[in-house]
């Protein structure tokens, strides 16, 4: 008789960067529980393209929690605000840019954790980099580690004496490593979606930040891009 | 010329104990900004009590955040699962009970979070309670900590160097204690709701652990109980 597989909480936002990571989770042996959360983010295609990668890994447990953060605003990805077009690698990389979504990593893993409490996982996987986003507060490792301090006293598991880990795998990685490491785990890039900031179709736009850093993350790569709609 | 109150994000949700918080910070001389989050509760008559209670003291600024729990599950709060009903003092006060909302508090303090980096606040409060409810893990000292140390962390304030406060005020109150701090500033009781089961017209069921703690802390502070629903 063979164990069954560790439940894990992978937060897959139908990126490049989270389906990396649910890969990296399957490939460690975990049975993946998929959070996707609907945060009124203007990209809303990603969603549809979190499902047909988790269909493609063959995961069954796809959960949706619909959130609606625009009451709280301040971000050009929740509120009317222009998201930036062609900005250069000094630019993206110096202060926190206005695509950052208030305290948004620190909601979703507290969603990741409710939801791992439910299906009994003590196992949370997010795909933050601090490489390419420094920018952005709530990808820094310090900020992962204290989100499992805070997991451990904040739960029913935790305080029966359950520790929480919260994975980060690609914390440390460039773009270029981590699609290296997906296409070696078999990830199909083509299903994933990056644009802040698509058409109606849901083509992305090639010019934002993060249409930017894909498109050089698979020519540092040296891999084909096979985003359908790359300008 | 005077200089502007502090703005405060003050967690209401329309029951007894944010209703207090919030006349505490405005006594402290704070300027609050109320977010109610409406997370597919059954109570959500609580919603509405929460803009009354908003309005009745003045308070300019409410957010409403929409946020289905309903696809995590796991409580009777927001699953179809029977509210206890009844139960002694003993019971209610050995365990979690099942009412408990997977993380739920850690949900809302990271969405208080959010809209204070938007509104430019660094204090937060809670009307969290560790004496009437200790079976919820995130309603102790020790998680209201540990979020502070995260906030420190998480957000753009933070590292730029602001240090949040996360106000729990009620911590080691009694319902009674509550009450009477809240007659002190002048609470209206009457427009508050804490029933976890009402009826479809918004009536307190009268039975539940809310309702039953509800009652206990008016007998025991020795005030009469504007319920208007009270059984």
């Amino acid at each position: 008789m063979t164990t069954p597989a560790k439940k894990a909480v992978v937060l897959l936002s139908g990126g490049l960067d989270s389906t990396t990571v649910l890969a990296m989770a399957k490939a460690r042996g975990f049975d993946p529980v998929c959070l996707c959360i609907a945060y009124g983010q203007r990209h809303a295609v990603e969603l549809e393209r979190a499902k047909k990668v988790a269909a493609s890994m063959g995961v069954q447990d796809v959960r949706v929690v619909t959130i609606d953060l625009r009451a709280i605003g301040g971000s050009a990805l929740t509120a009317p605000m222009p998201v930036p077009k062609d900005r250069d690698e000094r630019t993206m990389s110096s202060g926190i840019p206005i695509t950052y979504v208030p305290a948004r990593n620190t909601v979703f893993l507290a969603l990741a954790l409710g939801l791992a409490e439910v299906v009994g996982a003590t196992d949370l996987f997010i795909g933050v980099n601090a490489v390419d986003y420094s920018g952005y507060p709530d990808c820094r490792p310090e900020f992962i580690h204290e989100f499992e301090r805070l997991a451990n006293l904040a739960t029913k598991a935790g305080v029966e004496g359950a520790r929480f880990t919260v994975h980060a795998p690609l914390s440390g990685m460039t773009k270029a490593e981590i699609i290296r490491a997906g296409v070696a785990l078999g990830v199909d890039y083509g299903l994933t979606h990056s644009c802040y900031d698509p058409d109606p179709q849901g083509r992305a736009c090639g010019h934002c930040d993060s249409c930017l850093l894909r498109k050089r993350g698979f020519a540092e790569a040296g891999v084909p891009d096979p985003t359908p709609d790359a300008t």
